[in-house]
């Protein structure tokens, strides 16, 4: 018999917290970027002009010589300057004698943001003047020579981070934007955790770090792929979704343990919170199964992981894709609080209330439930009609919320119908409290659950906007989803089939009969040197990628993306800051053979090839 | 005054050989590679089905239970077959007992390249047949279990490192070639380098990995980009050349330390040995000056630098563009040995020889010479021809050959005209021996330099041929080419200037005031971001790239970047393995907004949309 190379891809659900970081002050960066890599001692100052950052200094450094290069963040009365770098903040004293009179007036002329360097003795503050918020608050530098590096000419916001800027002014001056703690931060903490998955892998693991062509050929099924001309009339590359098919190639070339920070790129349009280009953690290996991937990865996770967050417990617990879909309505379930989806059709097989009879009578027609914890309490009318118009508007479905307090049913004209045997029998399954409320619905399987997962996210958010706590925000809880579907019905055309992950998986080992009684979807030609390769004595394999951005969201619970990436696109794909894409002109796309099919409405465009237009706001 | 932030961008000469690389047996790679980093000791063999990789099984192994996963390398009489993983090779002894018959049938039956697994005794060979070669030639495997994995079903050529594959089948079947003792060795050689840069810059020196993106916008001056249509008509990315604007504009965010193993994007068209995608291990530092980055390069070199090669010294000479070019004709020199460029025009100031006169009489007129060691012994009449033949046909150029024996001067109508004190003078200057020739050349300096320059190298591959050794391959001659020219004249047209290397490099100090009496050359529109952000406070920085594909190449002494490369491209462009890059039907270009502009003799490519064109041979 021929087994397909390759073991079925393994998904990850991520249960996550979007919660707020919280601000913290300059200067703690260094220190909990130390600590979380603590046989690291990186020297910051080696072949630069400064002889410390402007966040180590303490009392340790009393009575030291030292220069320091940085920015103005603040000047008070022309007496003292805080300087800052990306290490933290320093008290500097502007020296007011006569004799050092050009030294007073560099530090006091030179616009706020300006860089200067500074030279002289680390002197005590005086007492009663220390500064316990500050790291260096115990310190301040007697200034000797001062010289300005370079003015600060212009600032289109002041950089403090109490400043709230809008995302599109943000993303319009990012240079200035990335000056912030929380920027720095994050940047810093993907390149340690980047840093420390390489050495897990290549170090310990003996892992081979091989990069593949991003210039490449269109990839059959999967998103939509950007085109890249070639000089040749016609021929394109496109940008790979993923290195899916060379990390396969690299298997069957025998170089058994890949791995690659793997530039992707996807065209999915206006889509929230997606990057044209985003970055993945892949991972190949050959002669592996899925729980060797699944050891490597929970190691990979527990090795890399922030110690100034809370651990990554392993092994992460399992869920099959089923279990997952029929507890919690979704592939990536918050499995930080309970809330579970309950089937509660055999509670009403003899009720009498219509749609709960219409619903039962279909095939896979379910009655399903979640229980909100103190509903009663929190949700009040204004929380139920929210529910109800969440479920009309997003499923036009309908949901039936039982109080578990029968008087309260009273405005519910259908809850009315429901006997007390059933509403007893539904308190025992739910596990219900007299404050809770039931969301009942009825329908397909499918759908039921996946309204029910939402209202339980939507449930949650309105819950602790009313100040329970459900979910814990410095909880990570990993668990891995099995048993992925290899196909699943086509969102716009059910009757259709389409891969539920990507085509390149091999069919669950009690499935694979299938693939010899079920018709080819897709096109093999374009993977003609792939299916070739698969034949000249390729491995077992199996592998695996890490969405990093969204990692690094997690760990650093960033509210965007947008926000753990240096030069990230706008929902639209355009760089504020340099704006592109843009217009260009014909004679450049001359040589690669293309022209532009102008829309017929676009006369405006077309003649503003030589405007730059507003970036979006 | 107002200072341009940044600092020249320093030029490296890497003087190298293209040595052949001589073929190592299988298993000396794992050998060398625990040595070249010998405080790691990578697990092979986590996570996997193996319990010990084909290469690794010594005496010291004996009587373990092992199990072994592989490819069968070849079979012996049905008695022996050898089985090779990306660590080695390894005998395993084929059972011949009845009972072990399904166990024969599957090591017999399957064909060479199948993929199996193992298990078994490591067991002493028998007295006698030990093979020193191999480094597992002590021991055998003797076979309890085993499984056929995948067989292979076809195979176009042998996968052996002594049967010759053209480049074009390599590529093709580049899967295949990866197999290769030489592609595995480059490929984890360059994971390895890499990795330890990595250690060195985020670990040793604190420099953050920050991913810039690949989707921006068109760059004023440089190599051809790439153009990537955008779902908005007439919009366009462009895939930069490097990420110079985003380095700065890091350094303006504050992010003093960047460095990125960055994906750059040229395109060049067919310029042999290079491609449209290669990588740079890209840096820039705040605060720092050029002696700075020098020592941070030369550290990151010594510190990456494998063990197994000759060591790197530091500090690099250093050399200033202007002396490369008068001493050896090229921004990159080899300096690991002589036969420099003389200035010989002051022992001809009185020549009667009309070509040199005529040449001394013009602005910047030079004469010129090198001297050819034992030139007179190696070269002969056939040398001395191919040397004028590559003056005229590269350089339009006359090269006149003086023999030092003055009689061997008879058959040159020109050398004959040479006074006795000339050539004495000439013998004093060019420090020349008895059989040595030196090749003479007249005209203006930079031509003169170059001409000679590349007439060095020639020289050096003739005498080479020929036995002479000049060049050691394994020495590894790392320099400094500092003070290069901001603009050098257009080579298409010498009154009009290009960057010497990008326009992003500040002046030299002694030359800033032409900066403002030169008219501006280049379009500042497209750049208007990052000169904004130059006047927000921009630190002053410096930094530089090193080309990883070329260093690599170096450090193998492989005879071109493919060989370093995985998926590499021909010189061509052209992925031979896909057919990248390949047409692209009209319906997919439409949500670009962009058609094929046909050229009026395409009208087969264009009937071929749907046919695969032959690769190229």
């Amino acid at each position: 018999m021929y087994f397909p190379c390759g073991l079925s891809l393994l998904y990850r659900g991520l249960s996550r917290s979007i919660g707020k970081t919280t601000q913290r002050i300059w200067g703690c960066l260094s220190r909990s970027l130390v600590l979380s890599s603590q046989r690291r001692f990186p020297e910051f100052n080696s072949f630069v002009a400064r002889t410390n950052t402007c966040g180590e200094l303490r009392s340790s450094h009393l009575g030291q010589e030292v220069t320091l290069c940085g920015w103005i963040q603040y000047r008070r009365q022309n007496t003292f300057l805080v300087l800052r770098d990306c290490h933290g903040l320093v008290q500097v004293v502007i020296p007011q004698d006569e004799s050092a009179a050009s030294v007073m007036k560099i530090l006091c002329d030179a616009p706020v943001e300006s860089v200067v360097q500074v030279s002289g003795t680390v002197v005590s503050r005086p007492p009663g003047q220390e500064n316990p918020k500050m790291p260096t608050g115990e310190i301040e530098i007697k200034v000797k020579t001062a010289e300005l590096l370079n003015p600060c000419k212009k600032l289109p916001f002041e950089i403090k981070d109490f400043v709230k800027k809008t995302e599109a002014l943000r993303l319009q001056y990012r240079y200035l934007d990335l000056r912030s703690f929380q920027m720095q931060y994050n940047l810093r903490l993907r390149s340690q955790m980047v840093m420390k998955m390489r050495e897990y892998l290549c170090n310990l693991h003996g892992f081979v770090d091989i990069e593949t062509p991003t210039l490449f050929k269109k990839t059959p099924g999967g998103a939509k792929e950007f085109v890249v001309a070639s000089r040749e009339p016609g021929k394109f590359y496109s940008l790979p979704q993923s290195p899916q098919q060379f990390k396969q190639l690299l298997m069957v070339g025998g170089l058994d343990r890949y791995f690659q920070v793997a530039r992707c790129y996807r065209d999915e349009g206006s889509r929230p919170d997606r990057q044209p280009e985003f970055t993945q953690i892949d991972i190949e290996m050959s002669f592996v199964d899925q729980t060797g991937i699944q050891s490597l990865i929970e190691g990979l996770l527990q090795y890399s992981w922030p110690n100034d967050k809370n651990a990554v417990m392993v092994p992460f617990p399992s869920m099959t894709f089923s279990e997952a879909l029929a507890t919690y309505g979704t592939d990536k379930p918050d499995t930080r609080f309970g809330m579970k989806i309950v089937d509660i059709s055999d509670v009403f097989r003899n009720t009498e209330i219509g749609f709960l009879q219409d619903a039962l009578r279909k095939p896979q027609g379910t009655i399903k439930a979640i229980c909100i914890p103190e509903g009663a309490k929190y949700l009040k009318r204004k929380g139920i009609e929210f529910i109800r118009n969440f479920a009309v508007e997003h499923f036009n479905q309908e949901v039936l919320p039982v109080f578990l307090e029968g008087s309260r049913n009273q405005n519910s004209p259908v809850a009315k119908f429901i006997m007390e045997e059933q509403r007893l029998e539904l308190i025992r399954l739910m596990e219900s409290q007299e404050e809770d409320v039931i969301l009942l619905t009825a329908g397909e399987h499918k759908k039921a659950c996946s309204l029910l997962g939402k209202l339980r996210l939507e449930c949650a958010d309105l819950l602790e906007a009313r100040g329970v706590v459900l979910r814990d925000p410095a909880l990570f809880s990993f668990l891995w989803v099995v048993d992925f579907p290899l196909f699943l019905p086509k969102e716009e055309d059910p009757t259709e089939l389409e891969s539920a992950h990507h085509p390149f998986t091999a069919p669950h080992p009690s499935d694979v009969h299938f693939l010899y009684t079920e018709p080819e979807k897709e096109d093999v030609k374009l993977l003609s040197h792939l299916l070739q390769a698969l034949d000249c004595g390729a491995p077992p394999h199996g592998g695996i990628a890490l969405g990093l951005d969204r990692l690094i969201c997690i760990v650093t619970g960033a509210p965007s993306i947008r926000d753990v990436i240096a030069f990230p696109k706008s929902f639209r794909g355009h760089d504020l800051m340099s704006n592109a894409p843009d217009y260009i002109p014909p004679e450049e796309l001359k040589p690669y053979h293309i022209q532009v099919s102008w829309p017929a409405d676009s006369e405006t465009a077309k003649s503003s090839l030589n405007h730059r237009p507003h970036p979006e706001s």
